[in-house]
């Protein structure tokens, strides 16, 4: 078995780049061109269906055009749940789009649950479902993002995964407005998120690959910087993965001395800001990504 | 508009019960019957269909029998999402099956993120989906649970839609081993999970509707009794919905001098004790389910 933290490290340093492509599509952000293709679809498949061919496309086309740019891939659940089970297909070919690439992909569920139903989950998104007969094949996520609310038990059913090579990502200290009213609450003279982070070094503590990180990592916003520092002194060797970078606001100042191991130890990740690329330059949408996503690595620094 | 919580009060008021169950389906648990009809298809048309159909089956079986003694529903969406595309397409028959029964459902999901992906959470799962041409339907539930870890912003794409006469219920202290991890952890004097009910005061103080309940609730386990009654004094007026009973382990002892207003003021859940009370009794699956739903309304008490 490869540890997944040894493939994400792989990826990123066979790319010189930490990273990552949020998948995050709407229907007001495709190109013209396919919405107006995918359009003529609609009076005969229903929206469902159109939208959803045209974000497996979309999502696809991204992908091929960011594979030799981005360390991974992040598709966002809640897109393409809107558009019902053809929404819950067109992720799942995204995510298989993104392997055929040899992208590791983390797919952004942020789920938390009691233990069976985190198992349920876990199955869902991971694999290993079972079935009437056999088995059936769940979604193939390398790694997932879950929310720490519920406590350990309720993370252990992800974390158990990654003794079959697969990653999760605990929220920690997110990107939003909201995300300090209770996440900077202050326990026992520490914030909140310091104590989650206290969390995701023990369940990762068992899952450590050879390049020194561990399979369980954290989630920590650009947009608080002093956090992410915290965060960082707390989880010296687990991969963090990094929102609110472009569209939410934060640039690359927010990065420096974040750097761990050999591998940045770091993926930062913008969703609109290289997706949506081609609103800014008029340029195909696959080439203004491409370019966004080049420039984006070139501002991050190349890692080791 | 009619607000949820007085389609949830009346629902309570009409059948005489605060019984919600939880639609949890798995394959161990199907009825013999249904799992060897449904494994017939599988060579033909693979698991995820074949199981998909079986739960969508066995779900309106379960909502047909227990119609008259249950207030409402509760899907579990993590069962469904195991079985890809035709898995979600059930969750969404289920839910059509409990609203053609005048049973309002709360689809038990869990989520939560950033606001614009909150956004697309909420219409995935209330409808109003912006699609290419017209609009998209989404999944329809009448309410959702949601997880408040992200803060306050991360809860508002769902809390608005209470003005179109949907409810939300935001986990506040969970029935799960590992809840008191972070959520009794002692923040200014009190208990993290009080702060979040403090939020959801807040957030439901602008959606009460005739019957004096928000349209907000709080999901507060029956497994932590104390707890539980620190919840219920800091909402006096909003819908608790109380996991935890029956397989959990918690009995109706638990739920003494918790009723708040004219219609109970909470759902009590069980899921595994009310839809495999079969594999007890030998029964049929749906009578099984009545009885066991029965009893459990008259053990949690007849309301107001």
């Amino acid at each position: 078995m490869i540890h997944f933290s040894d493939r994400l490290a792989e990826s990123i340093r066979t790319r010189g780049s930490a990273v990552c492509v949020g998948i995050d599509p709407t229907v007001t952000g495709m190109p013209d061109e396919l919405r107006e293709r995918y359009a003529r679809d609609v009076p005969e498949c229903g929206e469902e269906t159109a939208v959803a061919a045209c974000f497996s496309e979309f999502g696809c086309g991204i992908i091929e055009a960011v594979a030799d740019v981005a360390a991974a891939v992040k598709p966002q659940a809640a897109f393409f749940e809107q558009y019902g089970a053809p929404g819950w297909q067109a992720l799942a070919e995204v995510v298989r789009c993104a392997q055929s690439h040899d992208l590791p992909v983390i797919v952004d569920v942020k789920r938390g649950d009691i233990a069976s139903t985190g198992a349920a989950y876990a199955a869902a998104l991971f694999g290993e479902v079972p079935g009437l007969v056999g088995m059936a094949p769940g979604m193939g996520a390398d790694a997932v993002t879950v929310s720490p609310y519920l406590g350990d038990d309720s993370l252990i059913p992800f974390t158990d995964r990654c003794r079959a090579g697969k990653g999760v990502f605990v929220l920690t200290r997110t990107s939003n407005p909201g995300a300090a009213l209770l996440q900077e609450k202050v326990v026992d003279g520490r914030p909140l998120f310091l104590h989650v982070a206290d969390l995701v070094a023990r369940l990762g503590a068992e899952h450590v690959g050879v390049h020194g990180y561990s399979d369980v990592g954290a989630v920590a916003g650009a947009t608080a910087p002093t956090s992410l520092r915290a965060v960082r002194a707390a989880l010296p060797n687990a991969f963090l993965l990094i929102p609110g970078y472009g569209a939410q606001g934060a640039g690359a100042e927010a990065l420096e001395g974040l750097a761990a191991g050999d591998a940045s130890g770091f993926l930062v990740n913008a969703s609109r800001s290289i997706i949506y690329a081609h609103r800014e330059t008029g340029a195909d949408y696959r080439s203004a990504a491409a370019r966004a996503a080049a420039q984006m690595r070139d501002e991050i620094g190349t890692v080791a």
